[in-house]
């Protein structure tokens, strides 16, 4: 993948300021050259001890956002970034979540690039799972790369460092590092999941919280939903049950930072690539 | 126990503002007759969704703070709250850790009443550990009940509700307001754990966190450290060794508060509590 010349290599942590391992891992890879350049990309969130300052980083990478800043401070921080990106050939995006997807790769776009390195991550690190998630408005900062990929991995809780969560998330890095600048020889096919549909919390008439993620559900991510099993429970322990979703595998499933979203997991769906 | 009235009894929730379990159970006992009266401790902090606006509020009980509050939000909090204390018979505080601890109830003094309490409590609920934390200056908040326990379950991220701690302390919180209407016969002995020390992180030279709780004692609170265990790791995977804890028992392990104050877990000793 290498065509004659050194890839220029990128390195982003800190996107959510309170996802501590990709922060500590800036400092861990600035003393090795896996990346040409480790960038805290969101200092005054981290400094504040908090997901975002004024706007989810991670979703002001849209073109509209990035020319109309105003007063936002990860807009503005979104444009440099950008200008970063721009000038690198492979971008590294680490994030955590406090749901147990145990260690997974993000990918926007789909292209012979993408397909090889996913091959190479998987060859080397085979629990590693690949979440597919289109990006249509280019809101996520990987989207604004030729070759971007999200590392994603839990469960770990904001504002904490977790020994298996920086570990896994280390690995990850540096295979993507090496699968650019490595030749193997590439699968038949790739599994991976398809973003398909959120499930919402149930909140009652004052628009207060009033459910959360089912017992059974809770932690099984990538773990199939079975016919009539309940998704979430109220407060009482009784059941809710969504309809529509057997055989779909549920993600992200009580990610802390989606409740602003109102959203208590994400369902996907497994599907074959072949090769490209 | 109840000396012919009906015993006052106080459920406090969300003196840490984004440990939500607390809070979304007083929306349940509201419901309910365990308790009298249900309060949320810290609001401000709640809708601003962090531990504290000014100083943790679990610190503010103390003389010196209450008597001068100053502008600290928290402080005058406090204030307004031993007022409500000292009106009733039983206060029950729920608190959550992201640490694994499992259904833990913590006391601060030893009585008669907190002894019968446990008692029923785990003949109950066996799996329930009982953690004793000694409050020399009356800063914690169950410090200035007639009787007041602590409910600390785990692990759940900040800012998340998790079905299994959620029913746990529920079931604990149920339980120590049955105990105070019931007459058990007490058991000879009661196994506690007892505060010992704290363990810290290291930093570099520059202040910077430079290590984590170690792979192998990650999650395993109250399971004791073995002769030269490793309890910590820096970030390029080496082992730190402390020495003088074998045979302790570490508790609060990645607790995501105790970060601001330094150290990475509690350690504990097993004792026996004979019958008053």
């Amino acid at each position: 993948m290498t065509k004659g010349r050194r890839m220029k290599k990128l390195l982003i942590g800190g996107t959510h300021g309170n996802e501590w391992t990709g922060i500590y891992l800036l400092e861990y890879f600035a003393k090795f050259e896996d990346y040409d350049e480790c960038v805290l990309a969101n200092p005054k969130a981290f400094q504040q001890n908090k997901r975002f300052v004024d706007e989810d980083l991670n979703r002001c990478f849209s073109q509209e956002k990035i020319q109309d800043p105003g007063t936002v401070y990860e807009r503005a921080r979104a444009a440099d970034l950008v200008e970063k990106i721009k000038k690198v050939d492979l971008l590294v995006d680490l994030h955590t979540t406090t749901s147990n997807m145990g260690p997974t790769v993000i990918f926007s776009q789909k292209s012979r690039e993408v397909y090889q390195v996913l091959a190479y991550v998987q060859k080397n690190y085979p629990e590693v799972k690949f979440l597919f998630n289109p990006d249509p408005n280019k809101q996520y900062m990987i989207s604004h790369a030729k070759l971007g990929f999200v590392i994603e991995v839990g469960p770990v809780a904001n504002s904490c460092l977790k020994a298996d969560v920086f570990e896994s998330s280390k690995k990850i890095a540096k295979l993507i590092s090496q699968a650019v600048s490595s030749q193997i020889s590439l699968p038949e096919s790739l599994e991976f999941y398809a973003y398909e549909m959120k499930i919402d919390y149930k909140y009652d008439e004052n628009s207060k919280l009033a459910s959360m993620v089912h017992l059974d559900v809770q932690g099984k991510d990538f773990v199939p939903l079975r016919r009539g099993q309940a998704v979430l429970q109220d407060f009482y322990a009784k059941d809710i049950v969504v309809d529509g979703v057997e055989g779909l595998f549920p993600v992200f499933i009580n990610e802390a930072a989606y409740y602003n979203y109102k959203y208590a997991l994400q369902l996907v769906k497994k599907e074959l690539w072949p090769r490209p």
